[in-house]
């Protein structure tokens, strides 16, 4: 018997949530072995036999390990024979395309969103310095990063990038970045989002493609999100009520 | 006839040598098209039609366009039946590795070295804002890449990255990245290389494998380097010579 394949992830890191999301889709059976991040325990020996850089997510299929989510969702795309060919097209134009989306991710939307994250809500909830020059200049990428995904490969009525009708792993990682803005909060995420109308249809179309799995694997984060928002709530009431004996 | 393949780059720009270098090896035939980054010209309307990101490389083959230096050396080792399979193997499992490596990148080593020689010499010299904190950052992460590179992927007396007994697109890129190193000088380099042995015969092996083209490559590199010794050491004569007239 083949043994399982195991996913090494936590549901609060935006590439974790790609690969499930992509797993449950395309019926792919794997083992979920939570690796909590707020618990710091990436950063254990036993997990850095998994993946020596201390990040998630990592798979592990029989005797093979492969971190690095962009690389575990093409290897899952071409091993698993299920998996339908728009997800990570054989045809080799297509395919280019796909790849410079995957790779333009990593210096732009992902450097965007993720720093502007860890340095406005994340640092100061897990007690890490934040720097608000670093928030400043991320969100400037973020920003830009979206009128790029917009007019590059959302031209005209694209339900997906790239023209395409059905969506690629590019979309999919791209969009479950976009969804960690979440948890700054609806009034910030509107901000950023607001403006970006197509990637608003974007989302959309990627969620429906994907779903029930795609909120599934959302749910985390919507907790995480509720439970922020009231802290910040009940700070807020605090600080009135201060405010209101003084 | 096949119109020829259109190569749009500055050999000071690392992921531009990295496409180039591999065009040569594999007499893939190609039309260089200089966009001079020091003159702007990666962001004249001409180039945006190109790649409207405004950054090189980028590639046009017959009506195909193409941006992000993986991508195009994916696409490349791909689309040319001449180019021998160590450079992007077929084998789903050495490939998966490679792709990694590939991802992994741009986060890490390019980050750190790119974000470093741009806030220590680049940014001064193009009359850009340095800042010696993002410096700072950029340091330990090109260090902190360059010991992972080593006890991750260089393991033994491995030639090449995987413990290969040929190189791979990953082997091509990281190296290109690393050699962007030289316009720091010769010490700065040294401190920064010195300590990492693996690396340096990492280096002088990808150079043989792809000398004479890695060195042709690199040899605007090298013309930056000396005008900037050239200029640091008359600078230098010029300060002594004012210290002595105090
Ligand atoms: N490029 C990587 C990024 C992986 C990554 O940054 N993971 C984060 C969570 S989203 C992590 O593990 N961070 C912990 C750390 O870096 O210490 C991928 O796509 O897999
Ligand atoms: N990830 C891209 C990086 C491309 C890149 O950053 N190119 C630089 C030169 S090395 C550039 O064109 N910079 C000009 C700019 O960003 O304005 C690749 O590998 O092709």
């Amino acid at each position: 018997m083949q043994p399982i394949l195991k996913v090494y992830g936590d549901r609060l890191s935006q590439p974790t949530r790609a690969v499930i999301i992509f797993c449950r889709v395309n019926r792919i059976d794997f083992e979920e072995v939570v690796v909590d991040l707020f618990k710091r325990e990436h950063l254990s020996p036993e997990f850095k036999k998994i993946n020596p850089m201390g990040q998630v997510p990592a798979i592990v299929d029989g005797r093979f390990r492969l971190f690095e989510s962009h690389a575990i969702l093409r290897y899952l795309a071409t091993v698993f024979p299920g998996v339908p060919d728009h997800w990570y097209s054989a045809d080799l134009f297509t395919r280019a395309k796909i790849e410079a989306i995957l790779d333009w991710h990593h210096s732009n939307l992902r450097r965007g969103a993720a720093t502007f994250v860890l340095n406005t809500v994340l640092a100061p909830s897990l007690g890490l310095p934040s720097s608000p020059e670093a928030a400043k200049e991320a969100e400037k990428l973020l920003f830009r990063s979206l009128r790029m995904i917009e007019s590059m490969w959302l031209k005209g009525d694209s339900k997906f990038l790239l023209g395409n009708p059905q969506l690629s792993i590019a979309d999919l990682s791209l969009v479950c970045e976009i969804m960690q803005l979440e948890v700054l909060g609806d009034s910030e995420r509107d901000r950023i989002l607001g403006p970006h109308e197509k990637i608003c249809s974007w989302i959309q179309n990627v969620k429906k493609a994907t779903g029930p799995h795609f909120e599934e694997a959302h749910e985390l984060l919507f907790k995480v999100k509720a439970r922020r928002a009231a802290k910040m709530g009940s700070d807020r009431s605090k600080d009135l009520k201060t405010a209101s004996k003084l």
